[in-house]
């Protein structure tokens, strides 16, 4: 059996914060470290990229799943390379293909894959995230955590997966 | 040039309160009666079966976008199913078939709608929300109206699909 | 209970013979009379649009799955557009949304199509497709019948979907 | 950039012939040793499997795109599964996501698969495929190869994907 961990971490594009992407990119190498295998939403922008970039710097594998039907605009640390030509709706494939799932900064589509995640019984992990923190605990209960550090977040991950 | 424009109502299924239900039934009937086709994830529960039966009995059209690959569990007040085989994907589907969405109270499958339509630029009315109002006003800005009746939400949607 | 019985007919867009054409119009009226609703992959090019215009014109009800996020593109003589943002994904949803499927011309689209109604076990109805006939038949075996003429097709699509 | 070279393999699951099954496992191994990473439908029969299985023997990398919400029923010669909840909507994945086609053995997902590749405009090759072959040739003319053996294949793939 030589199926691997993917860990997604989800969190806008363009929109993303300064401290988003450096948070995005020392979660990709911890994850990394940890022997798991990153998943993102595979885009050359903002939470997706740095976590990538992060994963790649640590000799870690990256899968990115595309919204569109090529591999244009795609990050170029990604190792595997998904376009599926689904638009928005590869969120829920971002969701399903991921043992469990890190918010790094919150945006509309990074809302969207939190509730999808909740919905399909995943553990979902918020990096840094207070407001939006109080209204997706109210709504997916002990599977949320809420972490302020990449550290917190992968010992938070640890603890979600161990057997 | 026939083609209809479709209001999405979306709210929990087997999660709906009394009050969720009461709302989605005035607001099924009161889609019609503007001329709408009232769509809905389709199953027999909770808003979507509720909104449904308002619409039919107002005379209205029901379009249901469903999540299984057939029609089982849909429910019986829909003119037209539509299976998609797509799980919850499907909420994107929702969204973009629709012209403008009200959500009709909040679960996890509701978030991931109300999300997705920000990200699509899509009006959204919330009706009887206030936590998660906050939340989605800070996330979809101009375009997320709260409201508190059914009939205040067509109001809206009124105003929001004038040409 | 008012689920109506939704008959989906596929075939070339940009690609349709003239034949092909005056076959999907004649096929789109001829579905319209026998009160079903007609469901087509929505585009305003060849079959696609010739269905939904005879339908239109025989008084009937129009559905159209788009490939694209939007209504751009869609033809006219719909009554419902449900734009999916899917690509070519959609043309399952095609699929499982249909009663039974009437391919009219063929195509890559089209092709797919057939063969993805087999895959979930749907009839499939042939209509002027000599070599590709024969092929299908092969794959789908009882499910796939060859007919010559639009009121053919109809007589096929009656047998297929008695109770 | 470290963007990897998927090649897609596709076949019948349980109805897969001896020979569908002995092809792919040399396939998949001949691919692995291109340095390419195979993908595949990534369920754990026929053709998915033996192909998959090839590729780890010969020490390549291997990745699967399921139909279903979570990895039962994966293939345990998987590295990356990515179960997507799509049905055989995921078919049309599996097409975006590979640089070029290897049909090995034909069904019904199988000539849904060869059909959306030819509409992405990917290169398809049928190894062991003479009935069908005539039929996509004239489908996809110049995209489409027949060959006869996995080695076959390979050459032809390598020609295909040139700069």
């Amino acid at each position: 059996m030589t199926m691997r961990t993917l860990i997604g971490v989800m969190g806008p594009g363009e929109g993303a914060t300064a401290r988003d992407v450096a948070n995005a990119r020392e979660l990709g190498a911890l994850i990394a470290r940890e022997g798991w295998v990153l998943l993102t939403g595979g885009r050359a922008a903002g939470v997706m990229d740095a976590a990538a970039q992060g994963a790649k710097e640590a000799g870690g594998l990256t899968v990115g799943i595309l919204p569109g039907p090529d591999v244009r605009g795609a990050s170029r640390a990604l190792d595997i390379a998904i376009p599926t030509g689904l638009g928005s709706a590869r969120n829920n494939v971002n969701v399903l293909a991921s043992a469990a799932m890190v918010a790094c900064g919150m945006g509309r589509g990074t809302a969207s894959e939190v509730s999808l995640a909740l919905k399909a019984g995943k553990p979902v992990v918020l990096l840094g995230l207070s407001a939006a923190g109080r209204f997706f605990q109210e709504l997916g209960g002990d599977r949320v955590s809420t972490v302020s550090s990449a550290a917190g977040a992968v010992k938070e991950l640890r603890k979600r997966l161990a057997p």
